[in-house]
């Protein structure tokens, strides 16, 4: 069904539609209209990394994860298999009249904000800092979930429009104020390019206000997405945002004003309460019943797209139940977690060997926390490998694993009535009595993640800093006071002060919340089955980095990020070690097109990630480092050499002017190719140069 | 080092004591006395079914479970076992300097009270409602935990003492009123067998009073403990009790007052802080230094003969940390589970084939819940198992194994915006796409526990009523109702009506809170590599007993336990069924030797249980149903017969009148043989009659 003829099959309900049964489709809980044979619909589900919260589903490793596999054309594999068991759970689950919250077809997902700021909670529910990365993700998480069937396969949803990124603790009164050029260059990109180039068939409105505007009504926004970029889905509150409206940001005065000013903006569909006043504000005059015809055609022109309205149905009304967490699903995320862990450094401890690195103590509050494994907005696995068990696993038979907890997540004692450190002394104990020293450290979403869904009350989901929590700071000083030979594993989905392990432990990884499998994936890496091969998709800073960068509420991004950072971080964008030890030969460039040579003259196989960056040499308006404009994940094997052609990003040679306008650069470009960005941390960090060639354009 | 030797030692290092450091002897936190070379040391650790809250440790199945393997002997083993891990932290934490909370040698284990009323939140610590069965689990845990070396290895404790058994939310200020009789025949008889025949070393007072006195200071039982069972070792209050005798109990006014009413009447330690007023104390003249000094001696005898004071040391200090959770340490957990669950139902569904039962439909909130595996009072397992586990790992590739969490355990529905039963769509989905339904139901330690510790807040972890928590009971009932094969399988501690399941699933099999391996253990009786052989050490009471049973808050043993009982129980006491087809062939009985010739005409390979039971069939005196008065685990091959010996215990051939003397009984007893109790219900479950025989005595 060609979105033109779902708008008309929409229209023509609509038509027979009371204004009361119109007003019913507006809301996340949309009434039945049995007279019609239009089933009640709940629009509210969640699909991140996984069909998330409604119950059994494969969970794949946390977007920020899939992000550092810096391949698109996986993560849309994963997102259609994601679709798959959407669809499957929708047909036995409604069969069986369940059409709750969570059970249905239109995806919340992906959320595609900048990861800004290192502080923000639910960075990890993003694709990163950057730009192009995050459109590229989200692009091609949206052609996944929608597929390019005769019905749409699920329907997904931009989120949040837009530059939403923090604090936590305010944002349903917040004013975020975000120059022309930030907007243009940073906050907007992913959007347009989901509209444009994806189709996504929803945007989902921020909490906050961005410029003055409720972003949930903003006329400026609306323009942007409707006008200039022909938007033709449905648009969404994000929940309850429509109530800050009168409650928090004090725009309007009363539910029925603000139904006035969000419908009348253009949002369409309430993910709250508020929308309840829709007809009190038709009685008031407020809003017209055009208006309310208008956005009840939207919302059913995507339930027809999806083809759970009318006769004609969906081919993937059989999808079978079965395909929910089937081998190849697993196996599927095992592989996301395999390409999504970044190796950060290694004294050559790594890979691990079963016959010599004798009794394994691994240590830490998040070895065997399966909540770390699963991130935020998750399903229910039915498995769970943890980091300790997947060690477990895979030393079975040939060493002796102790283990210790080591410390709580964050609180300064694991039991309620003992002094901090109770469990200090066990791992040091462990550490000593061990040959090899595995320490898992990190957060979980108890500790980053949404304001009032997180344990970590006192920041509502943001960190404070970008320390460990106190007490794995301690434990880890201890442990590596030991002196054994050590590896730490931060899973956690932000950036994390390392220094100390960076400085004093022989090898760190980065797990990220690497899926219900994670665990085995990381022991797979550790021991040399697999070679590591993510890249961050955003810059670990050191914590000092904090004095110098805006403040949390300032929304430029100058000094952020590393297109604008002036400071070394600790762990650039881009960065990631593998087992491999490959080089760029060379690399030529013809109109978009980069064609670059790779030998890997290590003796493990890997995966890499050739990336392209492009520096306006001359612009007054390009960020001051060089900017990600094209990625590719290859494979060689030991000694192989292979050729490779990369796109260029077309957006990449332009520059964004102060007024947000995107305008020819200076015609004298830089471009650089490497497995990690043009700069010195990373060359410090890998002893390689990249490859650059000058583009006159 | 004798008891003699140790009290001698610490009278002589009191005697170089002030008065003010004798009294911090006193406190669970002991301080330092460094010019006498006496280390802090902090009394506080558990050991109920492992070392518990301290770190890392083997965690064996919970208490309840234990007392149902009817296996004394092995359980001493075990409790040798958890004493050996328990020195060898101690041996390495006290040399990283840590002698805090949880870490010591002193253990607050075994709990020997009564499950006496099924809606008990603690009964699962406990060794069911049976005092010989509590005494003989109780005596074996003791001998384990002290052993029988040069130093003690472990000290041992009996608690609650005395008749403390719920409701926990008003325990902190309940009279108990106990009528002699209970007392000698149901609540006492454990705690007299641990003092006199197992040489505990602690005795630990209860939070209630006990026929007005409160326990941790009672004239009467105190007077029962020291003078009339000559308890030689150290009491120690149980945690901040003695500061409930004036803000709870109000039968002092002041701290001092309850100083002075503790000490004078022999609580040696105090778990709390009301022990800061000792010196208070003294100075008001309320209590002498005599008083303070009786106790010191008392407290640091025991350390003495623990080897952790003077320069001897143990010969326990060189047990190395290796031992904690070492193979044969997890491989007595794993048979402890295997001997502890109980088959309640089989309707020859029994075991499991993976080459006919198909798909496996895995179901319930317990089915993959760590936190069910190890009760309460438990330590860090570095491996957990869940029967979902054990499932998967049993039938890995041979079956497809699909999972639904199906309810929370409490909540109506597992998502916090969802509507009620928010799983059971799928659990039904998974039912109907399933050949066989495995269905894990149950509670946890936060729904039964203690007052404070629990989750169940509304009822302080008592449970309210014998029945699963409601929306259990509607995922049982809906599962059910799709007719597919069903086994369902109980984690709990305690009594749960499961009269929907005895009625209308094949197979009930009772897990309790089996260990953190339990899993295993559980999927490998379900497909037939072990007989199950666990017996109830409780009643299972259909829901409506409670109407018929005394308030909670009463403590007559009329109407309660299977010795008191006269309803129609659903499982009852000494239940319990195998995969074998054992039958008593005869039983011939010489003084308090019991001789019984079993076979096994099954097909099976099995465990089984010969229980001997005692009635007086002329008393008055006599609890009306017959009491258990010995028992042996035996084990037959198929078709194999064995000829076994059992001790009567020479208490049964008494009764106890009115004033709570013990008295011969009328001469003329019935001796009946089985494997369960001879009543009604048993017969009907089994169809096998025990054997029985007169002996006049």
């Amino acid at each position: 069904m060609t979105r033109e003829q779902a708008r008309k099959a929409a229209e023509e309900l609509v038509s027979r539609m009371t204004v009361e049964e119109m007003a019913g489709q507006l809301l996340f809980e949309a009434d039945a209209v049995e007279r019609l044979g239009v089933p009640a619909y709940n629009w509210w589900n969640e699909a991140l990394h996984g069909v998330a919260r409604g119950g059994t589903a494969t969970v794949f490793p946390q977007a920020i994860g899939m992000a550092a596999m810096f391949d698109d054309e996986f993560l849309e594999e994963i997102a259609d298999a994601i679709s798959t068991e959407a669809r499957a759970r929708y047909n036995v689950l409604s069969a069986e009249g369940d059409r709750d919250i969570y059970h249905g077809l239109t995806m919340w997902s992906p959320n595609i904000n900048i990861f800004r700021d290192p502080r923000w909670g639910r960075g990890h529910e993003t694709y990163g800092e950057d730009p192009y990365l995050t459109s590229c993700m989200g692009k091609a998480f949206v052609h996944g979930l929608q597929g390019d069937g005769e019905t749409m396969k699920t329907s997904a949803c931009a989120k949040h429009f837009a530059v939403h990124s923090g604090p936590e603790a305010i944002r349903h009164e917040f004013n975020a104020i975000a120059s022309p050029k930030d907007l243009t260059e940073t906050y907007l990109p992913a959007f347009k390019a989901l509209v444009c180039e994806a189709g996504v068939e929803s945007v989902m409105g921020a909490y906050n206000r961005t410029n003055g505007e409720p972003c949930c009504a903003s006329p400026a926004l609306m323009k942007l997405l409707r006008e200039d970029w022909g938007f033709e889905g449905h648009f969404v509150s994000d929940c309850w945002a429509i109530r800050d409206f009168h409650e928090n940001h004090k725009v309007t005065s009363t539910p029925v004003e603000s139904v006035k000013m969000a419908l009348k903006a253009g949002c369409d569909l309430n993910c709250g309460c508020t929308y309840q006043h829709i007809i009190a504000a038709y009685k008031e005059g407020m809003i017209t019943e055009e208006d309310i015809r208008r956005s009840a055609v939207r919302v059913l022109t995507t339930r027809f797209l999806l083809g759970i309205l009318g006769d004609e149905g969906s081919e993937y009304d059989t999808i079978p139940y079965e395909v929910v967490e089937c081998e190849e699903h697993l196996r599927m995320a095992y592989l996301a977690a395999l390409k999504s862990c970044v190796l950060l450094k290694n004294n050559e401890i790594l890979p691990l060997d079963t016959d010599k690195c004798g009794t394994i103590g691994v240590i830490g509050p998040n070895a065997n926390n399966r909540s770390s494994l699963i991130g935020n907005y998750h399903g229910v696995p039915s498995r769970y490998v943890t980091v300790l068990e997947g060690i477990q696993d895979i030393t079975k038979g040939t060493n002796r694993v102790l283990y210790s907890q080591g410390c709580d997540l964050f609180r300064d004692a694991v039991e309620e009535l003992a002094k901090p450190d109770d469990r200090i002394a066990e791992a040091v104990t462990v550490a000593k009595r061990s040959d090899t020293v595995i320490l898992v450290l990190g957060l979980d979403e108890t500790l980053e993640g949404e304001e009032g869904d997180t344990g970590n009350s006192y920041n509502s989901g943001d960190k404070e800093d970008l320390l460990l929590p106190a007490p794995q700071r301690r434990l880890l000083k201890k442990v590596l006071e030991v002196g054994k030979p050590t590896v730490v594993i931060l899973m956690a989905g932000s950036s994390i002060d390392l220094t100390e392990a960076e400085e004093n432990a022989d090898a760190v990884l980065l797990s990220w919340y690497p899926g219900a499998h994670g665990g085995k994936a990381v022991a797979d890496i550790l021991f040399g089955k697999e070679s590591p091969s993510g890249k961050l998709p955003l810059t670990f800073y050191r914590n000092e980095a904090l004095k110098e960068m805006p403040e949390f509420t300032d929304y430029t991004m100058s000094g952020r990020t590393y297109r604008y950072y002036q400071g070394v971080p600790l762990y650039p964008f881009g960065y990631g070690l593998t087992y491999g030890k490959c080089s760029i030969l060379d690399l030529n460039v013809k109109d978009s097109t980069a064609y670059v040579r790779v030998k890997n003259e290590g003796e493990a196989e890997t995966d890499e990630v050739i990336e392209l960056y492009l520096h306006d040499e001359d612009s007054q308006y390009a960020p001051p480092n060089p900017v990600l404009c094209g990625f590719r994940r290859i494979r060689l094997r030991a000694k192989e050499e292979g050729a490779f052609t990369l796109t260029i990003d077309p957006d990449a040679f332009t520059v964004v002017d102060e007024m947000g306008a995107r305008i020819p650069g200076s015609g004298k470009w830089k471009l650089f190719a490497g497995f990690g960005a043009p700069d010195k941390r990373t060359e410090e960090l890998t002893g390689r140069k990249p490859v650059s060639a000058m583009i006159t354009r």
